[in-house]
């Protein structure tokens, strides 16, 4: 359970901005902000239910979207090659000079 | 003319999966196989307004998903940062060794 609200988090970091206001709003207060289905109904003035049916429809549609373009599959793989590639920069150039230029690709995602 | 057609074909590369099947046929039709608007009417039998009107949509929503996840923007700045890093490690590691890592990032793209 917790893997699967950290996965639907990640993927949420990644494709927030093709969801509609009302979905983004949902996804906030039940995932950033651990409201309850029940609190967000009440905070919102819908169904249980209604709230809950947004949520799924949602989380299915974020697992579409990295069906799709894989940002965050691309984004753990690059994770790992930052990462040996630091480790192989670190022995060849101790100085650090290719240091920054590496921060900024990391900081690009 | 040119430029414009460069941007609509990149942005298409990174969000075709985007667009309904539809959409994805009349831009390859125009774009990739340079059919002309009528010869597009003529193949799917539909009016050469009908083609049109698909394309404009399709690329209003192709500069919409890109000013949401800037997928493209982010591929340049990239080019432009593995450039620099494959200059300031052709300095400090002659033999290479970091060279297979880089090229497994920059396929990522």
């Amino acid at each position: 359970m917790l893997e699967k609200t950290m996965r639907v988090n990640a993927l949420y970091d990644f494709y927030q901005l093709l969801l509609t206001p009302k979905q983004q709003e949902y996804m906030t207060l039940y995932y950033l902000n651990d409201y309850s289905l029940g609190e967000i109904a009440e905070v919102c003035d819908v169904s249980r239910q209604a709230v809950y049916d947004n949520l799924k429809r949602t989380e299915v549609m974020l697992e579409a979207f990295e069906d799709k373009l894989a940002l965050f599959k691309k984004y753990q793989e690059r994770l790992k090659l930052f990462s040996e590639l630091k480790s192989a920069i670190q022995l060849a150039d101790p100085n650090g000079e290719t240091a920054g230029i590496l921060k900024k690709l990391e900081n690009l995602d």
